[in-house]
């Protein structure tokens, strides 16, 4: 087809008006590869470029450039809950020791390998289950078995260890943030050093940024070296309204830029604790619509959703907003059609 | 006298000899000008050297030099409590609210400006003060008044802000870590949140590298914006056995350098934690030993001197160790005889 060209000027002017349109950051090479271009896309863009630019109303100085990020559900699968398979090993040894526990919930529900639940459950449970497989348990050695659990364990879906299943969009999500200035921190439910043993290589968010839900210690000095055990109480349940807390606790400042998943609702006090405040800052939920790539689930409330809608956070579709949702290089045979 | 060419050529090559052999940090600028040259000081530098040393036995990489300082007597002055002061003026408030308080300790003796005790106080009792007269308050709330207390109360001896009598050899110290890739850590019995407000401007410590005593709060969402609320309730004592557990908590890592000081005895736990691992960190130990320039005093039993003694802790005399206390241009009258 020949076109005329007074048609050809008139597309090239077009293009070139976008262009100039479009903002600094969207001329250089696209900084979110794995998201489609869309509404969300363009939020967390605009909303970066408010916050870096100096002397705009959206400016952010940068030592409050805070983004803290819910961990299974948000950067990586939660079926099963990661923490979860883990607990299975030891929770089976314990059995041994004390038959009555294979009779209790949440003890049982685990050992039947029934570990989809979990995600939904109330943490303080799942932490107490913790508290039980490692009760005595010194730092360094839960560490070691953690590190183990990493190496040896796969997915059952998609038969790769687990960390290398982290969200490839979030992945950039995390580095373009950084990028800008923003201190990135997980604030996950889950236990606060199971994380730790792979938030460094996983995420490139340090030990020392990692929030999430702990058991007490102790300090016991009796013999060199002195160490730290791991007691069967829960001190710190990082879920839901404990989200904030924990995020107070350890950061001293309240984010400007969160992200959670729908799921049990536990992100939403974390979520409201960084959109409700005297300047908003960036509420992003993550919904999980995408049974062929990953896994498709609802809220039985829908809570999430409902206080997306009412306080104007981000929703991201997995089907419609991410053009991949592993790194294939990482992950291998992660297609999501395993 | 005259000496002969034989002898100058003896102790010019003696003096070259003793300069080959000195590390190379020595041979630029004095890092730590306010303290006096002895084996303090040269303990401090060889050890900060061999971390920084790769491919030396004593390195540490960079992702492990972590450092914790306890606050009161250890990098500012802890007579008085500052945070003592600071709980006068609004307990004389609750006290008017409800008269019985002023019959019971510690109430009755901060209100009695007895003070001097406060530091040798069981923290959870101290916490609980700050509880009563905190109760409810939010967090924004509460800083506010913190910034307005150290912008109006002055030290009763020197009559500066508290904050400016930091002390200028752990001042030194702080910047010359940082310098070396390490990250410097408040690890105080006193509470996290008073602290934070003036850690970065005092000692260039961001607010989410500080620990300390925590008391519970809860998440308020009725309104917008949502806040967190304090409690009356103690969380976490950050004292003796209770630190190694906060700095676990919050670094999730153990230091490779700690700091502390003689007085209750509270910063023993921290310094054996960082001493007896499997490769012993750095302790470092203040004593209060100079009344005419600071203050002088001991500790009951004498603890930490003794476990400094049996576990090789570098212990500093204030008096021997430290050419000057504070910052003249910082604290102006802050000469030390004030």
């Amino acid at each position: 087809m020949v076109r005329g060209a007074r048609n050809e000027g008139g597309r090239l002017f077009g293009a070139l008006s976008r262009l100039m349109a479009m903002p600094l950051h969207a001329l250089a090479a696209d900084v979110l590869p794995s998201w489609n271009e869309g509404p969300v896309k363009q939020a967390i863009i605009d909303f970066v470029t408010r916050a870096t630019t100096k002397g705009g109303a959206g400016f952010v100085p940068p030592e409050a450039r805070i983004a803290t990020f819910d961990n299974d559900g948000t950067l990586w699968p939660e079926q099963p809950l990661v923490q979860g398979a883990f607990m299975l090993k030891p929770l089976r040894t314990r059995v041994k020791q004390d038959s009555s526990l294979a009779k209790r919930q949440p003890f049982k529900a685990i050992l039947e390998g029934d570990l989809s639940e979990l995600s939904t459950m109330d943490k303080s449970k799942l932490m107490k289950v913790l508290g039980v497989t490692h009760a005595g348990m010194t730092e360094e050695a839960f560490i070691r078995e953690v590190r183990a659990f990493f190496q040896h364990a796969r997915h059952p879906r998609w038969n790769v260890p687990y960390n290398q299943l982290a969200y490839a969009p979030m992945l950039e999500l995390l580095r373009y943030l950084r990028a800008n200035g923003f201190q990135t921190w997980l604030a996950s439910a889950g236990g606060i050093d199971f994380m730790r043993v792979i938030s460094e290589e996983t995420y490139g968010i340090p030990p020392q940024q990692v929030i999430g839900s702990q058991l007490k210690k102790t300090f016991d000095d009796a013999h060199a070296p002195s160490v730290l055990r791991r007691e069967a109480r829960v001190a710190h349940v990082n879920d839901k309204a404990g989200k904030p807390v924990g995020i107070d606790e350890h950061i001293g400042r309240r984010p400007v830029f969160a992200a959670g998943n729908v799921r049990s609702g536990g992100d939403i006090q974390m979520l409201q604790y960084t959109r409700k405040r005297p300047r908003p800052g960036f509420a992003l939920l993550i919904h999980h619509d995408d049974a062929a790539r990953e896994f498709a689930y609802e809220e039985k409330d829908g809570a999430s959703l409902k206080a997306a809608r009412e306080g104007g956070w981000a929703v991201v579709s997995m089907q419609r907003d991410w053009r991949r949702i592993f790194d294939e290089t990482r992950a291998r045979t992660g297609n999501g059609r395993g």
